[in-house]
């Protein structure tokens, strides 16, 4: 990689970089009506819609690690992390803003891999890049999104109306990310033992990509429209299923039981759980950055779903005083935990 | 201070925290539909409003120093330095969301101050709080702000619609927030040389309240409207005036004259630039972080405004291939050039 073009930030100043990175973006959408370039983004959305707004803040050393995520997947990953945000409300993303603080380490070229991963996800999900701000750090990587999407007012799900007995449903299968950012780590502690070894990450193409590019389930959200489904609730899985659950409770005032036999974990996912010599279930319930979403729906609409290989039925909700509770494979009860990542404690 | 009460965030974890720094958010605009606890935000304006989006990073170490800036006084410029780029639209804030990454340094404490400032600056310009992220990071604070905000599609004003023969007009005085900044960059060098000496603010009140505690000028905003007076470009100054003029100029192709003897600086600002041996003019010019507004008018608007002591003309738009030139006192011709806050030199 030595031969690599290396050109110095500092060489272009902030306007300069920020015109560079920016110059090629066009808006797609008829609601972005002012795009990068002035003191603000302008955008509008038709007479009726409601508009969401969410925001994450991804910082080097904590949310990731560059010695083995390329700056396109994370540029990539970033935005579909807060896409996924916005079709767990039910809404549709339509435009997003990139603020980016980076250190004299970074080349233009280096940002220019960021961004391109950035446009990619933007493309696919037909969202308009709108606005930013881009500054220097005193340290890493900082990268933080504002997705703004709309929705009509009745189709807005939120996490606080679940039902008592409601059918708690999952789409795709759990698990994956936390393995594969478990191979990626091992990979990472080879590498510095031994530098020059190349990964092995052969024969777990499925779960490493779950967790380098991930995707937002918009096509889930457009599934359930199809079919006439309106979930009762929804959240997006980025803490673990088991922390997700107790959002869905706590706001709703419910309670829930969650079968563990019913909990969708990949063939792949299974087996390198087993050889991490880690139980399955507790990678599906505590893993987290799976983004599939969780949604419950009223039983009358079971017939609907039920066929659908994406949407796993993986328990239902109960009164508010039984708890939320994991009924195991060999019908023991455990309460569930909020283990999900401890975002303080530095890991 | 060391019998002050320090609680670890540790101890409340993640969502504790969030909780705990958003329990008595009361949501006061009818637009704000959804505020905290849920996968977004929802915002709903009426109908023909446009939705206005701002974003800013601001790192501790590049855009602060928490040696003199109290955390109270940071959360309320946080949101100021958005809320001036939403009213530099034309538009008027309604929601901000706010990302801050924490090290373990701080303590809840720390943090309730940031909020309260926060909070101070929402109440005061009538804006909610709908959401954000907290998350811990590798060193220091890192506080992201996206301030929404609404304005009637008409009444938008953008940097790239300045005309030939337009008055520039700025409000306020410039300078005092850069001299504001030297003075505690300097009470700093001299607690670090005597730890346990007393900061000389004495007689700077004025210019360090610029640097430490800035407003947004809703007030011209508004008053602008009342007078029937519709800029035909606007800018806020968070980079020095002559960074913004040139923004003006490039995005509406045009040119500029500025008069140095016209350039608004207050005593207090004058003065204590002569005692740093700097130039009043140079400080108005490349200092930064005045958050006054610089707007163009049409010559006919001239009389609306010309005896408001809160709005200076301070030059007129010319064509393009005249450039951007400042005139001095003594009647010599400079070049405008873009020194402002170069954000990857590290400073």
């Amino acid at each position: 990689m030595e031969n690599e073009k290396r050109t110095d930030v500092n060489s272009l100043g902030e306007f300069g970089l920020i015109k560079h990175l920016t110059q090629n973006i066009k808006l797609e959408n008829t609601s972005s009506k002012l795009g990068v370039g002035d003191d603000a983004a302008v955008v509008e959305y038709e007479s009726g819609m409601q508009t969401v707004i969410t925001t994450d803040l991804l910082i080097e050393g904590i949310h990731f690690d560059l010695m083995y995520v390329p700056l396109k997947h994370l540029g990539y990953k970033a935005v579909i992390v807060n896409l996924s945000d916005v079709y767990a409300m039910n809404a549709t993303p339509k435009q997003i803003t990139i603020s980016i603080a980076i250190s004299n380490r970074f080349s233009v070229e280096a940002l220019d891999e960021l961004y391109e991963g950035i446009l990619i996800a933007c493309k696919k999900y037909n969202v308009d890049l709108v606005g930013g701000d881009t500054t220097s750090s005193a340290k890493g990587l900082i990268i933080s999104v504002t997705a703004i999407g709309e929705a009509n007012e009745n189709d807005i799900v939120k996490r606080s109306t679940a039902k008592e007995n409601d059918l708690l449903c999952v789409s795709g299968d759990l698990g994956g990310s936390y393995l594969g950012l478990q191979i990626l780590e091992r990979e990472k502690r080879v590498f510095l033992d031994t530098p020059g070894i190349q990964p092995d990450l052969e024969n777990q193409t499925y779960i490493v990509g779950r967790q380098l590019k991930p995707e937002a389930r918009r096509d889930i959200v457009q599934l359930l429209k199809e079919l006439n489904v309106k979930p009762t609730s929804m959240i997006d899985i980025s803490d673990g299923l088991s922390s997700e659950i107790l959002h869905l409770c706590e706001a709703s005032k419910v309670g829930c039981q969650l079968f563990e036999e019913k909990i969708p974990i990949a063939e792949e996912t299974y087996n390198q759980a087993l050889k991490f010599n880690l139980d399955p279930t507790t990678c599906a319930l505590n893993g987290g950055e799976d983004y599939e979403l969780l949604f419950t729906i009223a039983q009358t609409d079971f017939e609907k779903i039920r066929n659908n290989p994406d949407i796993s039925v993986i328990g239902h909700m109960t009164a508010s005083e039984k708890g939320a509770i994991l009924i195991t494979k060999g019908n023991n009860i455990h309460p569930l935990t909020a283990q999900g990542w401890n975002a303080f404690s530095g890991n």
